[in-house]
């Protein structure tokens, strides 16, 4: 493909790609193929000679299409969203004309300074403390991660390692403190709520360290306690046990819940800055963008205690995938972690002060120019347009809260409309009951190809998630999703009454039998259908 | 944004991308702008209300454009390429318009099965063994990686949790148990070459296990052999280590070595199916791309008794930067040490032999479809076409070496042309004067512009290092660099004869402050100049 062959095609691309986004609300949402689809529609090996593009393109609408769900559809009111944008899709062709493996500041660095910049931007727009801005007392500064999971995994080793320096810095460079440095290592203990996301337990078990869960209840929206943390931490300790690293959550993956930063800090606070201080990283991945509201920004008071902040722009804040912005209040940290420096990655810039070299910021060596889509982003909508873009997804999750609370005849509200999710579950006579009936809805909606939900239980409760953060939504799709609900409800509840007309010791059958198939489905809750919370 | 000014926008950006592309040979290769340059040219902070795209577009040119780092100049002859294509820069833009998380098959099923069969594809065509085939008798297959760095990481993670099973599979369930995994999780060592990327010491360092180096010398060509590997685990043996895991390398990145593979499997043989058994993992993630040739392919053949392999179609095989290809000879290695299924990731698909979800194969959650661009790669050029693009890149890196061998009297050939890279020092009486002068040639080289070579130090021998792998290098720049090689060591070397007239006192001066330079500037090496090889 010559340069103006490229021309031609990119621009057609362009077209087609704007005509699939025109179409996308009247697509399935979710891929129907079956497992397997692709492989009989491609040949066995790979061509030995050059196809024509316009082959080529034309697979991309007949044979991948068909297996794409569509995330950017409004049905889609699952997990969390992954949006993207017009602008943002844009400079993600120029961050691939300035193709480059970025990994110092020579290798270009617009790339590195502009990241500098722009989560320095994003650090005062979502009124993080001042800690972890790059000019910060503390000498923090933000990077530019691909996902929330790596960036939970990058400082929990900063965190590892400061922990051990700490533990160890009474002994004397030699044998004994490195045999303490590996008992110690024994006996580190990772911790996260219930109801932290997974990630922080896959990043324990990479590193080989133990992970523990502090409790969370229904009483405080299942929202992590300083008390609880505290009792976690004594427990630990009476183990001879080493907490060193906490993830609390701002938005938990299955209800949004907002864990107690200020109780958290409490608990915390008589290990902080002694030997035994534990890093706190706060996940936002989803929620840190709803910190663009005046009114949720008194929640990041706290974090000034805290040691590390995620967030991805590429859930809410209409910036194409991948791009989770990592803050932390000191990047010595990090850079002590993570730095190897062999002579061949040494600079007269990288030396100094002057520049920062985001190798030693993350596990990856080379980083793509993530950055130039969130300034784009930015730049683009603007503060006040991102910040309508974020309340227009609250208010149509209160707004389908609203209706479903008209009804409690059908629904009751689990946990309430927070950062544009809600779960909801059926009415009913008993526990059993409710959490058959609205699996049976669940999973009715979903096979019906209209909307995209996922499912969660909590302490043996099955509920559907909805979350309208997708930037296709409208309120017209949050009324038909309203009236799927009552209508799938009805149905339902209708089915049940006729089956249990013929009497009351067939009733009494059904209901044993209904029982047995409600734990079951419970059991494999999350199995049962394409679905699944995760984000 | 709306759907007719991104139509009207994104085609603006095809064309200046278009230019960009034709204009790069004629623009200085590395970015000439002081460290510190974009912070004031930016507002300090992000805008409060919409700008308009033209705006921020001009900005890309006036602002950005300064800072880059053009990688795909035909003057860009440093570290290894990263090389993008006109099909792939289109790919990428599909890829992004199916903007979605991934992790699992039924978030786009395509992404999914596109990459298992592209994969599959791959491996066949660089000749890897069946293992290494999602089909293959081992269960294994391919996973695409951001980077060879979380590659080898997440290989190493498998290989430890392997190695710790097998080493405790004697002991029942229980505190012994227990105690004996900690007190070898205490012991385990890791190991590379001298030679290996500091990938594998970094992903050591994040797991927190110890990191050997083997010793490789001149005479193999700094490739690790076997009788040296065999005398490292029995050292590490005699401590009472335990050493689990090897990193060996295609084409290393000082110098492009091959490992010996053959002689490092004896040197394995007698742990292989014991419960010592070394996971050996091969790093080719530049090198891999020349196995698409003929005459490479029974470099691939001992791979049969290696556990995975990486290369990186991002670096020599036009497919945008990020793209690391894994493969592992057991899938289920991999997802034993990373899955952690939680209920809510869990979906009736996953848990059946149906489908992969990759998330258990990766240290990230969310995924991009990256395998889209590896398919259209691979389908617009086909096997020939990218087999011509990298001939081509190895037969200029050879015709570069006939002519720096036909002045002797200027040049050494430190390592000869292998994989379109080669290491060149400058003639000279001893050691020291030849590494000044070499140095001294290399800065003045990269002072200039034209070209952005990159220089390394093995064993206290300065070289400067060539690479002539990017798609725009073309004869005449070969020419170019050859001239202006020639021309800078003839002013050298006249320089220094005119200094060295006076008489021979001060010649001896000169000599003892000339040896200081050397010395100093050798410690310093890679910091003194812009540069330090990577890749």
């Amino acid at each position: 493909m010559d340069v103006n062959e490229f021309r031609q095609a990119a621009k057609q691309a362009v077209d087609q790609i704007a005509d699939y986004h025109e179409s996308v609300s009247s697509r399935p949402v979710v891929s129907n193929v079956q497992p397997g689809y692709l492989r009989p529609l491609l040949p066995a090996e790979a061509p030995l000679d050059p196809e024509p593009f316009a082959d080529i393109a034309a697979d991309i609408e007949s044979k991948i299409m068909p297996g794409i769900t569509h995330w950017s559809s409004p049905g889609f009111m699952a997990f969390f969203p992954c949006s993207s944008s017009y602008p943002a899709a844009i400079a993600e062709m120029w961050s691939n004309a300035f193709n480059g493996a970025h990994f110092n500041w020579i290798c270009s660095p617009a790339a590195t300074e502009l990241e500098t910049v722009t989560l320095d931007w994003l650090a005062q727009a979502l009124a993080l403390p001042s800690c972890f801005l790059s000019g910060g007392e503390t000498h923090g500064g933000g990077v530019i991660h691909g996902s929330a999971s790596e960036a939970i995994l990058t400082v929990m080793v900063a965190a590892r390692d400061k922990y051990l320096a700490a533990r160890t810095a009474h002994l004397p460079d030699g044998e004994e403190k490195e045999e303490e440095t590996w008992r110690l290592r024994s006996r580190l203990v990772a911790l996260g709520s219930a109801g932290a996301h997974s990630s922080t337990k896959k990043a324990a078990q990479v590193l080989g360290v133990r992970f523990a869960t502090v409790p969370v209840d229904e009483e405080h929206g299942f929202a992590l306690q300083g008390p609880a943390l505290a009792h976690s931490l004594d427990e630990l300790a009476a183990k001879g046990l080493e907490p060193f690293y906490l993830t609390t959550t701002l938005g938990t993956t299955d209800v949004c819940a907002v864990d107690d930063f200020a109780g958290i800090a409490t608990a915390l606070a008589p290990r902080a800055g002694t030997a035994a201080e534990v890093w706190v990283h706060v996940d936002a991945a989803y929620a840190g963008s709803a910190l663009l509201l005046e009114e949720n920004k008194p929640l990041t008071q706290p974090m000034a205690e805290f040691h590390s902040f995620n967030f991805n722009p590429h859930k809410w804040m209409l910036t194409t995938f991948d791009c989770s912005a990592v803050w932390v209040r000191s990047r010595a940290h990090l850079i002590s972690a993570l730095s190897i420096k062999p002579p061949y990655l040494r600079n007269q810039f990288s030396d100094g002060d002057l520049v920062t070299d985001y190798r030693d910021w993350q596990i990856p060596l080379g980083r793509r120019f993530r950055s130039l889509k969130l300034w784009v982003v930015l730049r683009s909508y603007g503060l006040r347009g991102l910040q309508a873009h974020i309340r227009k997804g609250v208010g149509l999750c209160e707004s389908l809260e609203t209706k479903l609370r008209q009804r409690p005849d059908l629904f009751t509200i689990y946990t309430p409309a927070r950062f544009a999710l809600l779960t909801v579950r059926l009415a009913g006579d008993d526990a059993e009951q409710v959490n058959r009936r609205t699996e049976a809805l669940y999973e009715q909606i979903n096979a019906a190809g209209q909307f995209y939900l996922t499912s969660t239980v909590i302490n043996g409760k099955f509920a559907i998630r909805v979350c309208t953060g997708v930037a296709t939504v409208q309120q017209e799709h949050i009324q038909k999703l309203f009236e799927v609900l009552v209508e799938g409800t009805e149905k339902l509840i209708g089915a049940e009454r006729s089956a249990q007309s013929p009497g009351k010791d067939s009733m009494k059958m059904n209901g044993v039998k209904a029982n047995g198939e409600a734990r079951d489905s419970l059991e494999t809750a999350g199995k049962a259908s394409r679905n699944g919370v995760a984000r």
